[in-house]
């Protein structure tokens, strides 16, 4: 069926012998059939996405986190994908792994295709509107987009962004594949490929049960590859493979002040400020330059190979066009944004005492906390990386323990620091950029682009390859689709509609290999 | 009739020689009436001060601030005070200034009573109970203490606390007040000065119409001495009359990361982290000893002279047990405390960026704030030093300005701070400790006491001393009643009741100039 399409762009005679070329060997445009069918089930496809972004995600969200689950597995029952959930023996409150197969006669290898369906936590406060009731929007809200309702014609104009917690992270991933999946069988076409699915549901909490279901059940997961359906396209708009995922660490980081809160007139300049204390202990881990001078911060880290660099420098250019687009004179780092991500980070994700605004008060607080995020590459030992800080905070007089002060210790030590590793730390992943699987799939994605793609050998972002490779000794490779304007992580997260037509699309080709047609 | 009332210690016999003594030159304790009648009336009194603390009382809740004006007014009324409601002809939806007086026949002076009923902010999720749900407890929440009704019981045990926003600061001052004044009328007993009433409406909010009020209406407030009635009794639990209180200026503080919030493994190392800049600006303003390095912090600061240093050091001995009280293993002054609120302070009160705890995300905020709190002392003018603080922050590299940045501004400089002082900042004010009038008032507030008090040249915290001074010239000294320990400008403030029926017999000593009868 494929064979006989015939791209819409062809349809001059300026092309005609560019098409028969393309019709002797494959269509012109191998995704005319896909693209067809996702225009004319756009409502069902989309009210479906919005009504899966109804259901709060938290991976803390017990009770919410199952109703996700068995919302998926209707959806793939649907699909005659064999669902199942898969929960972890030692922990079966645990977020279910939802699984799924289709067996294809003949094929050769195995792909594992991945996305998650937990997000990451909200503030409601944040939320122009609340994180569980998704809306359509004209454009970005801060671009003025206005409130639409789900018209037909608003489901068309690649434009119109859906905010909700997880629209883009990573319920997104798991509409594209859902939707890919959905198209080839209506079209009774068959993936190249043995697929299996596998849709988590604590990522966002670091997966801390991934590798025990993983290693429970070794035999479904044979595959040669995973590809893992998250994260954005590149800042240009332009497709990606990205080879690898950094590791991540969150670190809670707590410092005291005096047992109760105190009039700031009365006590200020004698009792000590948590808030200032937090301060100087955070100011103290980075130089004026940002580097962080944690002692021997950078020491693991594995360096780059020559293909690595080549194609980070393939992509450097656009930093410039990035800077101005997030509103920034200057970065933290001189290096290119790809090569900067190829290094540990040390980034405050928040940071708290008292309160400002409005509800700010004339006093010395209790605490003052941090909550950090340890980036990890190639090389970094979670636990290694984590002892480093400790050290560093050890070394400024802090006694440090992992829970709250007696009040012996509040009188014995001067600095106090409350110290934590969330749990669900992993360590980085890359895939070799000459990986054969890898590198069919990313002719496939390339098959469903005008454009050039960009192929890069890590996500700055995480994603828990590791704990895939660890478990498993698989590969994954990262072929996102959202919009990378999407307020991942933030309140008023969104998808851009093009974004999840796009991808539908382009899941599709990764699926069937579809060839390099332009 | 005080002349003739024994005292119930002087029951034996004892101390009938005593007692003989005492009736001959004046009662062995005058305040026994009083004692009696607020111990018979404790009902109504509580009563009345709970339903005044269930009305909200930020001083930007202009309708309910009404509302507190009001029913004060009902208050003064039933008291025969002739109360009215002055605004300032500027702002007449300012909060009202409520005035009264009780003219006294051949009094020779006149002494302004000054309280204030708005509050500081709320955030109410950090409220065990809410601000404005009034609550009494066994004890303090954090010694156990818990929820009890409205008993007879309860009413005279002096340990109970209430709960609630404005309990202790300050309509614990406006109840004292008006019920010492009703004690005396209901005796038929008549202050020694002629009694004019002032009860504010936005001290919390820095008095910003209180001055133009005074000078609009001068002659109302025609007087030789203000005694301000706010703040705690020393912490030793001994009262205490001091003399003076520091000025006060709240600065905002905001830097900027990016224009939206960024993923923080995508851009961790890379994209400016606001709370990064913002903890290195703060750090930057006080050395490791916490002093503060910002340039001339102290050079306009007005030395103590010897009394005000003799007052303080009679005190000092106290800070040992504080800092055990307060959980503090060292303080940041090596000074003692009525030492170190006689300089200027730089205090966080409070800082934010992104979230902590469970709601924290991987991200890199758009924003960092903090709030600062600049106290003040004889000698600051509170402008001059908002411009050190300002040369400071340019200092250090940063565009500053009122308001957000613009698009331009934010590629054009590497570094915006959005600075404002909060309105409503005054200078520091004190009374000679040898002033005629104040030392009469600091006898009556020994003469309600068994213990030594306390006498200093100022308190650390502010009030509009120097506003009232400004205004007419007239001299303030300031008689707090509540208990130290009342999370004053916190969540969870509370008054002890035995610190509500000390200060009545206080004020009622305070108004009738009780002779030293211990």
């Amino acid at each position: 069926m494929r064979n006989l399409s015939i791209g819409a762009r062809c349809s001059t005679l300026v092309c005609a012998a560019l098409c028969m070329k393309a019709v002797t060997a494959f269509a012109a445009d191998p995704l005319s059939d896909i693209r067809a069918f996702r225009t004319s089930h756009a409502s069902e496809i989309l009210e479906q996405y919005v009504e899966f972004l109804k259901i709060p995600n938290v991976a803390s969200d017990r009770a919410n986190i199952r109703r996700n689950a068995e919302t998926i597995v209707a959806m793939m029952q649907r699909l005659n994908l064999s669902p199942r959930l898969l929960e972890p023996s030692a922990a079966p409150d645990a977020p279910p792994l939802v699984y799924g197969e289709w067996k294809v006669p003949k094929a050769k290898r195995t792909l594992i295709l991945y996305a998650h369906y937990d997000g990451q936590p909200v503030n409601p406060a944040e939320w122009i509107t609340g994180p569980f009731t998704p809306t359509l929007r004209t454009a970005p809200v801060t671009d003025g987009g206005t409130v639409i309702s789900m018209s037909t014609a608003s489901r068309l104009d690649p434009q119109v962004r859906v905010y909700a917690r997880g629209a883009s992270d990573d319920k997104a991933g798991v509409t594209v594949i859902l939707s890919a999946i959905e198209a080839l069988r209506s079209l009774h076409r068959q993936p190249t490929d043995n697929l299996k699915i596998v849709f988590e549901g604590e990522e966002e909490a670091g997966s801390p049960h991934l590798g025990d279901i993983l290693r429970e059940n070794r035999s479904l997961f044979a595959a040669q590859l995973w590809v893992v359906c998250d994260g954005p396209v590149h800042q240009s708009g332009k497709k990606q493979v990205i080879y690898g995922a950094r590791g991540d660490m969150n670190v809670s980081l707590t410092v005291y002040g005096p047992n109760r809160p105190l009039h700031s007139g009365h006590y200020g300049n004698w009792a000590p400020n948590p808030a200032m204390r937090l301060a100087r202990l955070l100011t103290s881990m980075k130089d004026e330059a940002d580097k962080v001078i944690v002692a021997g911060w950078y020491d693991d880290v594995a360096p780059l190979g020559d293909t690595e660099r080549r194609a980070i420098a393939a992509v450097s250019e656009y930093d410039d066009t990035l800077r101005r687009q997030l509103g920034l004179a200057a970065t933290d780092s001189d290096r290119p944004l790809n090569e900067a991500i190829t290094l540990p980070s040390l980034n405050i994700n928040g940071m708290r005492s008292g309160n400002v605004g409005d509800q700010a008060t004339n006093m010395i607080a209790q605490t003052a906390t941090a909550v950090l995020d340890l980036r990890l590459v190639l090389g970094n030992d979670p636990q290694r990386q984590y002892e480093k800080l400790l050290a560093h905070v050890r070394s400024k007089g802090y006694y440090v323990i992992d829970r709250e002060p007696t009040a012996e210790e509040r009188l014995a030590h001067p600095l106090i620091a409350t110290m934590m590793a969330k749990p669900g730390s992993y360590a980085a992943a890359r895939t070799p950029m000459d990986d054969p699987f890898a590198r069919a799939i990313g002719a496939a994605v390339r098959s469903s682009s005008d454009q050039a793609i960009v192929e890069l050998p890590t996500s700055g972002g995480s994603l828990p390859l590791s704990v895939i490779s660890d478990a498993l000794g698989t590969r994954s490779i990262v072929v996102g689709i959202a919009n990378y304007d999407n307020n991942q992580h933030s309140a008023n997260e969104n998808l851009r509609l093009g974004n999840l037509w796009d991808g539908i699309d382009l899941y599709a080709a990764l699926l069937t290999h579809a060839p390099l047609s332009r």
